[in-house]
């Protein structure tokens, strides 16, 4: 269990048993809670909003697909507010019914980011058709479920070991420094003790400098960013939101100043949440 | 014909025949022309580098959906350069079999991206499952060829043309402002007379105030930025490479020196090309 462990509380995530998003959510929360599968992103928001769960867990970011774009648009909508995140490392593994061989496989399904990060072990295989599923357990669920002997799907060893399928190709992803990072979705607006990042969306008017005229709200007072990610602003091609992740708590009164400073300038502004970090170790 | 009016030349795109990459490439290069259809965005890159094609037409972004992320990635790797940029207007269509009816249909195919663009439409028929294709035009092949009565694809006017099949839904995206830029890619490294863009990939070691300090090497010297786009770094987990558009040709003086200013501070450079801005008219 982790400093976050709590007993018994329900958690939303995307996917089914066996998704990296309920890997996430043990990481988190720790050991024994009850867990609230959705369908799509849309349903953990909706749940959590409900108060069906407790608290939702979201795929923000991949270290090497990059950012999980529909989320960031999902959090603009949404009164939800970020109060955590971790991440996992990414071992994809190719797995199929037990006894199968990779020479019998003809098709491979996942999630097509699971596809994506596999690309040089598929490319050695290019007789094999890649499908798009869902979510990479739900792809190990529909090849059991099916009987499909033929077929492989990419996810997880937790997915595997869950749908007892085997599997037959270990850690195939391209490339070690695969992490995928989560977000913790909450109703209240709490910012936890120890704090040191901050998670806003904004947009400027589309005048010459007004990105760099925003960014130096916080350049003057010496606060990093750790990402910057934009956005289309639906009605008004080629202009944007801008999400950025800030080095410190919104509970810092130099944070605060350039939050209000922001503000003066911004078109839109909003805070997503105040949280803590957490490092890859 | 447009002034980049050309005759007889391999133009290449990802898609098949009625592809809005084709009909890009029709505004752009004008009337009457050799095209050469790629089954995937690399081999646009690869059939334009190895001389098969004089030019290609790649998607980069949509008013509503965003980025074609891939497509900045495989930018990064290519030696091609962006000669120029052109749009269109994207009109999605429910496309069946002639005399086909609304109530008869159980699927509808498209791009992911044609999918999301329609998500209001779609959500008044829940019974109609959506599925995943490689391309808004091939989605229309496949009903055709497979001869499903009971399956649309979401594709253009061109599409339902080209296959003979019948519109049975007209204008049925989300928000008309909805528009998708693509890049003309050649192997020349030739700047346009009147090029008033440029556009460039560059990362910065992960420090505080680093984006900010390469973003003020414009700034300084009055320079907009049109764009920023953020993609992963792979092998840094959390770090990124930046893709800029600059509001600035760079055989203009002021742009070459920010460039080098900026090249004395990334750690990786590289301009992707110089065009002509094309303004939506």
């Amino acid at each position: 269990m982790t400093d976050n462990a709590v007993t018994d509380i329900n958690i939303a995530y995307q996917g089914i048993k066996g998704a990296y998003s309920e890997e996430a959510a043990l990481k988190y929360f720790g050991g024994e809670k009850y867990s609230v599968p959705c369908r799509i992103f849309e349903d953990v928001f909706e749940k959590v909003s409900n108060g069906e769960a407790e608290a939702g867990v979201l795929p923000i970011e991949n270290s090497f697909t990059g950012a999980v774009y529909q989320n960031y648009d999902l959090l603009l909508k949404s009164q939800l507010w970020i109060s955590g995140e971790t991440h996992i490392r990414i071992k994809h593994n190719l797995i199929a019914h037990p006894g199968a061989k990779i020479e019998d496989i003809k098709k491979v399904y996942s999630h097509p980011q699971g596809l994506g990060q596999c690309r040089k072990f598929l490319n050695k295989y290019p007789g094999i058709e890649q499908m798009a599923a869902g979510n990479t357990a739900e792809s190990v669920q529909l090849i059991k479920e099916n009987g499909w002997k033929d077929a492989a799907a990419i996810a997880s060893k937790n997915a595997a070991d869950y749908y007892e399928m085997e599997i037959i190709g270990e850690g195939i992803e391209d490339i070690e420094e695969n992490y995928t990072r989560f977000l913790i979705l909450t109703k209240e607006r709490n910012v936890p003790e120890g704090a040191d990042k901050t998670s806003i969306v904004y947009s400027v008017n589309n005048t010459p400098g007004a990105l760099y005229k925003s960014l130096s709200v916080f350049a003057l007072r010496d606060i990093g960013l750790s990402k910057i990610e934009s956005r289309p602003l639906h009605g008004k091609p080629w202009e944007y939101f801008f999400y950025i992740d800030i080095d410190e708590s919104i509970v810092n009164k130099n944070c605060s100043n350039a939050l209000n400073h922001l503000r003066e300038i911004a078109d839109y502004f909003k805070v997503l949440g105040s949280y803590c970090r957490m490092e890859i170790t």
